[in-house]
């Protein structure tokens, strides 16, 4: 198979998954069809977007891009009209976003190296690529972000990103640091969603 | 009467309905005298930020025209004296809101354009001008987004952002390509809010 | 003292002090331990990327500046491993944190006015570094800004930003121009914790 269609199909799977978790969370919450699409999107979309502001990459290519609009807008027509088709995906729903986890965090560390921005830069911004939509799709429905509470994600994006990085330092051959630290990232996400692994935390309530 | 000079009224007077908003809101939320006015301005400029930033409108306008900030603060501080005033203003207030939102989604999508991006990123921007404000204040107080679930709204900003782009795709003529769209945006607004109109939804519980 | 060197010991005081208040308040909120350290580096560096991406000087100090991001990292960590001794220094983190606001307030606004923007632009965006990881924190943690509600913060901010804007406008000397503002911010912030001043309020309910 090809490779850049490989990243291709990936990167949009990503998305999918992405915009699925998104359009499921605003159906619960109410929002109407309309509403439901915009947050779809933000969460498939929002963090490449903050990516790209930070990097001075303008205009965002979610924004540029109509396939990202597309891929999210037909899933989140998924999520309203076959809802519980959709409810039963959630095995395929959650592979595909430990894909997209990965394919995020590596291709936006990626692309603030290509940049010219420092490690530092791209690691943390491999990172808001990857878990930037879920935490704005967790602002907009007013809950506390579930991307720094559930297993480990955050910290798998991170683990991704910073793997990109070190292959990029030591000059490894292009597939392999494309696709090594994505495997890395999703095995380590998917591990913890199987296993349950959880990071420690010492919350008393909820309100702070 | 001067189209420039209707254009900067309505974009005014579109700008106070948001603050007054945003101050009734934030007033609600018991937030103290000046975090009123943080949450006006951020409710009637927010929107119109977020769009500059993704065009590369260094610095964003509403931070540098004073006459937006002035505006939001006139109409903080007058729902801060005058709140039970204010309060019986609903039926205008909402007229100037729904004038405002076609306004600003037609100004966001012609401004996007004039930047030298695509009709996707004028249409997405043009509805962010619209309705990125109100987003902004329902995540500073912590509820999920109301432009998301009331009668149609966002999808408005949409329409009239999406009819601008069309003009200036077909070249009306000025005057045509600018107030045709907006009175297309503030006519479904208003007749959505007038019949009671709601995109459907499909919540359960408001807990996600 | 070198001055440049107080300027930096004060800086990473505050970022200290932020960070702590972004790390305990995560920690109520039940995230894990990696969701601890990232709302902590928000609180801390969320205000300057925001005034960094509105001034155009990309990318954000906050993401380039290992210091930044260490310093946040290293108050996390205590803030997890040392809780009940953090919580008994609510004290000196207060004192901190004031000292941060003054300075986080008056460096903004010179950043602004250093990229050639104007008075509005920079008072504004003053008061944007010294206050935007706050209100980022609360939006994360799904609650009503804080910084929006308590003791005199905001308006202290936005007091120093603009006596900075005035001391370089009327050319003062650069030590004045500096700490002038700051120490005006943090009096300001730290007589309204000590006598508990606030601003006067509205509110009825927290439900708007």
């Amino acid at each position: 198979m090809n490779e850049q269609l490989l990243f291709n199909v990936v990167d949009l799977a990503g998305t999918f998954a992405f915009a699925i978790s998104g359009a499921t969370a605003a159906r619960r919450c109410n929002l109407d069809v309309f509403g439901i699409l915009v947050i779809a999107y933000i969460t498939a979309c929002g963090g490449g977007i903050v990516r790209d502001l930070c990097i001075g990459a303008i205009p965002p290519a979610g924004l540029t891009d109509w396939r990202y609009l597309l891929t999210a807008v037909v899933a989140a027509l998924l999520t309203i009209v076959a809802y519980r088709w959709v409810e039963r995906l959630t095995y395929p729903v959650r592979l595909f976003d430990a894909m997209g986890l990965g394919l995020f965090a590596v291709y936006g560390a990626h692309k603030a190296l290509a940049f010219g921005h420092n490690a530092e830069v791209a690691i943390l911004l491999g990172m808001v690529t990857a878990i930037g939509g879920g935490m704005a799709r967790d602002m907009l429905l007013a809950r506390v972000s579930i991307v720094l509470q559930q297993e480990i994600y955050a910290l798998a994006a991170l683990a991704g990103a910073a793997l990109a990085v070190v292959g990029e330092y030591l000059h490894w051959p292009a597939v392999w640091a494309t696709w090594l630290p994505i495997l890395f990232c999703f095995g380590l996400r998917f591990a913890s969603l199987h296993y349950h692994w959880n990071l420690p935390r010492f919350g008393r309530d909820r309100q702070g």
